[in-house]
This record gives structure tokens, sequence and C-alpha cells, in this order.
């Protein structure tokens, strides 16, 4: 860990339902990369335990940051920019509700996908239009939205022995924040794109359930598949 | 070209909007693959004229099959099975509705993606909320329509001399049609995959702009860039 791994820096970001298996991930990302992570969870003992056993397993790789475990309003106090949403869907509007004064100023960067209920292979988009559209509609001008890091499986999050297998989309209707989210998620060794506004998220959210449909069919030969853009004359390996 | 090149055998394939350039480019790939194709157009007499064009093109690979070019209604009935849409999205429903009589018992692909209006880096989907499930919806249920090809530009299939760059990603709600669909595109030397119901077009069909968006970005080092799923484990050469 980096010598200043145990206090919150200027540059921690919050990932909120950071004791998920996305949380948990992106959170393991993260502090590899170097950028110190409040983990926030509505039960902050919880994201303490989690968080311990977390940079347990950071211990093998010096350079980390420290991920600290405390409940979603400590975690969105303790990040001065960056918020990160990882809940599942269910619980999507109640957070951000319940946090939303604390994000004034700041970057929520919205990861979740509105699976159908009882059918990870399909949507159910809030009226908005997405996910992303219905946080930006929730929070107001005051907080800029990027939706991001949809179409990454959480196994390929924690597989920390492995490059992460895709691209990473991202959008939002205020340009230099969506870019600010492009080149923190650069961080973890990926491409990322700034792929226009939150409208677009109708699309980037919407790729996950196929992804998830491929990867649970039996007619293909893998899983945890991600995404990516691919430019011409190159060739796999 | 093979021996029976110059008549249109029974898996010959329709490409109506075929003198476009996305149509020529598919038909120039097709053919090549040695599946014959009857190129569509309103106008026979151009249809005819380019055809012309490609079957020269298509000399230096012996192997190929003809490209015949005739009006709309012609190439529909020369394609027992399959008949592919390439008109620009102003063209869609018009041409369908010209040609639904005729199309029955057979498989509609879709390539066509509701560019908006003089922003072709934004949709604007039609009230069905893709082209794919306008198209099923206009000729109802004795023809099967699935929606795929969208995300590989113009300029990758018309140069012969690369490989294609992308994947495919196929939709449909009938199953059988929609595998049928990827096996055909499979024959191009791409992956094509079943992405699930004619819903998914929303998704894919957005999948476009997002993509020109980035192709006409200075902050990205390429163009007519296509899409890929990526397996974990798999990396870039």
């Amino acid at each position: 860990m980096s010598t200043n791994s145990s206090t919150l820096s200027d540059s921690t970001i919050a990932i909120l339902g950071g004791t998920g298996p996305q949380g948990q991930g992106l959170a393991l990302r993260f502090a590899r990369a170097g950028v110190p992570v409040a983990l926030g969870s509505r039960d902050g003992e919880r994201a303490k335990a989690i968080a311990a056993e977390l940079n347990a397993k950071l211990s093998a790789f010096p350079e980390s940051c420290f991920i600290t475990g405390v409940d979603n309003h400590a975690a969105v106090e303790a990040a001065p920019r960056v918020v990160m949403l990882a809940v599942p869907y269910a619980g999507h509007d109640d957070t951000l509700q319940s946090i939303k004064a604390a994000l004034a100023g700041k970057v929520l960067v919205d990861l979740v996908v509105p699976l159908a209920q009882g059918n990870p292979r399909a949507v159910a988009m809030p009226k908005e239009g997405s996910a992303t559209e219905a946080a930006q509609a929730l929070l107001g001008s005051e907080v800029k939205v990027v939706g991001a890091l949809h179409n990454v499986s959480a196994h390929t999050l924690n597989a920390l022995h492995e490059s992460i297998n895709c691209d990473i989309l991202a959008c939002g209707d205020d340009v230099e924040s969506t870019d600010e989210v492009v080149d923190l998620v650069e961080r973890l060794g990926v491409s990322a794109y700034n792929c226009g506004p939150a409208l677009n998220a109708r699309c980037i959210e919407a790729i996950t359930p196929m992804l998830i449909r491929l990867n649970i069919s039996k007619k293909v030969p893998f899983s945890h598949a991600g995404i990516r853009i691919w430019a011409p004359g190159t060739h796999a390996a």
C-alpha cells in the first residue's frame, strides 16, 4: 500500500452498493490502480468487514491504495468528486434520494442496469428511458450524472490476475464530467469512450442483458463476455 | 465464378437498396462467399449497371457467385428465402409496403438504422421501438423479421482485401429464422450471435450512431469501427 493509503485523500472515490460483487470488484481494481476507495453500504459494519477482506487481497499488490468500509452517507462525504452507484436496480432511486443533498457539485457514475424482474436477459427501462437518465432527472442539474461500467462482469473485475476483457462505454449530458470519468476508468488499463449524451444509456445499459443472454447460452463457448470497439485492420490474437 | 453463377440458384438472396454503399458491400461479400445475389433497386436499370461493376470487381475471386441487378420486386421474386433490406430509413416503410405480398413465407433481414434527420450521431426510433420491430408490425406474422448487420460499416464491407473487423449481432422474434441468418452471415467469415427477441433491436440499432460518433471524433484514433463480443482471457494482437 502507498504511504498515505490509510487516509482518504483528495482523489478518493465512493462506491455505493460496494459490498455486492460488482462493487467489490471495482473497489479492488481502483484501489490497485492507486485510487483510494470509500466502500459504501447501507450497513456500515458490513462495509467495514468487506473492506478488510478486500484490503487483505490487495496485500499482494504493494502499490495499492486502501479501501475504507463505511455507510453510504459517509462514503459520499469522503469522496470530493466522484461517487459510483453499484446497487441493484431495485435500490437505485431510493439510494439516490437518500444521498441527493450530499451529491451537489459531484459526479455520480451510474452503473445500474434496469434488468427485468426475474429475467436478467431483458431490460425494463424506467419511464425516463434508462437508469442514467432517471438518475439525472432525480438529482437535478447540480449533480452531473455519467453512465458507465455497465457491461463489465463482476467476475472479470474480481479476477485480478486477468486484464479486463472489454472496453468501457460512458455517456452523460455534461461532456467534461463524462471525459473525466473516461480518464478515471482508463486507470484500470482499459479503453474507455465518451459515447455521447445520457440518452445513449438506453443502448449502453441494454447491452448488458444481451451479454448475459449470450453468456448463459449453450451455443456460445464463453461466459463473462464484454464488448469492444473494434477498428479495421485489427485482428484477434 | 462458379459454373452456375449466371443463374439464380435456390440459395439466392435479395439485397434491396442494393445500389447504396452498404448494399453494394454486402453483395460483394456474399457473392464472394458463394451466395448468389439479386441486387434490387427501385430503378432496375441502375441495379443492372451497378451489378456489372460489382461482378467486374469479383473477377479477381474466381469462386464468387454472380450478382444480378434487377428492380426490388424482381429481386424479392428471385430470393426463395432471404431478403435483406438496406435502404435509407426514409424509405424503410414504403419499400416494405410495396413488397409485402411477395415476402410471405420468407425471412426479411432488416439492416436499417433509424438515424435522426440531419444527425447521424443519434437515433430517432419509430413508435414501435426500432426499425426491426416496425418491420415486423408492418409485415405481420407471415414474414419472419430478423434485425442484423447494422453495425458493420459500408467502408469495411467494400474493402474486400480486409477481413470484416466486427461481430454481427442479430435479433428476431422467431428463433429459427434468427439462427438461420446467423449461419448465413457467418459465411462472411465473421462471428455472428443470436441476441434474442426483436425488442433488442432498440439496442443493436442504436449502437450504430454511437460508432459513428466515435468514428468522427478527433479523440479516437480510428474510423469505421465495429463492435465485438469479447471473452475473458482473450487479448488483442
